[in-house]
């Protein structure tokens, strides 16, 4: 191949990783943080740079929505109506939506991708005993080049399991836990 | 240095990265799925295209293979004789192998690379409670360039901590839990 | 842009990826290893090349140090005075600081980038019963573009929650856990 298309493979790549990225982003950016401040559920501030406007969602393994409905109805099922919160992630306290590096197969204008997830979330629970949801995961994203860059045009969720493990404060010395 | 050479290292450091990846795919696409869904052991599908035909995996920390054992002795121990089943993974439910992203020094037409891998194994149990077996580890990788692309001729595993997690399913309420 | 504009992109993206990943392999790289094997503290064999000369921490959320303290105050912090172990992390058995790709913004020789971290350490403990505190969170990092390359002056610690998981030993058979 020549520089030129070698620089374009290169940086289509690296807009893919970001794209897929952005939507770890748009879960964890909205979130309960520290005691009494403030946060949204506008989850759409990344996903909007995410997918394409007429993009679909098969999270049928999940549940719902599935296997091909729009992007927002997933961030409203998240998120509540509106995104006014009161969705699925409000009986969660925390989580984070941690995104492996995809494996991405590029053919001209459209793109597959392979990302494997960790997505961890702490329940929200009464006393020292508690829990957290581990889903582990693939993403299987269709991508297109548009105008704006690379956009997911459909995603179909697997998952390699669901567990819940069991968790326990007060086991440890704070000061051990700062990274 | 040159662009032509700029982006020589650039391709080199993203097929690496690939190679990487492709090792957890073969593990995670050949796992049990939905119920009554076929699957297979394969994982020398993507493995032949991870490793040198002559590559040799030290898992000695794990027992065995090691220190020089073909890789496909490996994954014979893993997925049983022929790939047929039987092997160590038959005591596990489900699982993920997610790499990170490697660092690399490339030396020509060799390279060295490290990678933190976060592997986590459902167990198989009956009832509510069950276990999930993490593996916090590291790849220390030595690569070669070949017609094919870059290929792993020696992997050695360090393992950071083997940790058996407790499980227990209904805590939450599962449409928590779609990604 | 150009296509040299587009490589010195490329290479910056790649150059921050590293120093960032550099930071996890700090921390795993310097600690216990296989019984009786020789290790020591210090992280600042990486962290020296992560971090500009003058950079500060803000790990404020964690208890400290914060808002701005020297990043060599933080590594005696987790390794103890003068690196000699007796820090934070001697509560510990093992640990992995598993980094993901940073999601980044340049703007000439000064860059923004946000990376999920989620940080798993091993307890120590008598008998089967065990612990793993499990810190994921997000690095919002400051870099800065030096004669020796990128580099991190100004780090700030997100944490999304902190979480010690219950573990015990012999639930399964070590065999099925080399990866």
């Amino acid at each position: 191949m020549s520089i030129a298309s070698d620089v374009r493979y290169l940086l289509d790549r690296l807009e893919i990783q970001d794209v897929v990225q952005r939507y770890g982003v748009g879960q964890d950016a909205h979130q309960p943080g520290a005691a009494g401040a403030a946060w949204d559920n506008n989850v759409l501030e990344q996903w909007d740079d995410v997918f394409t406007p007429d993009a679909t969602v098969d999270y049928g393994v999940a549940g719902d929505p599935g296997p091909a409905a729009p992007y927002r109805e997933l961030a409203e099922k998240h998120r509540g109506p509106g995104l006014q919160g009161g969705g699925t992630m409000s009986v969660l306290a925390n989580w984070q939506h941690f995104e492996a590096v995809p494996t991405v197969t590029i053919d001209g204008d459209t793109a597959v991708a392979r990302t494997s997830h960790l997505h961890t979330h702490r329940g929200r629970a009464e006393g020292p005993d508690g829990w957290n949801v581990v889903e582990a995961g693939t993403f299987h994203d269709d991508l297109v080049r548009t105008p704006e860059g690379w956009r997911i045009r459909h995603r179909r969720l697997e998952i390699h399991y669901v567990d819940v493990f069991l968790t326990r404060a007060g086991l440890f010395a704070k000061d051990g836990l700062d990274a």
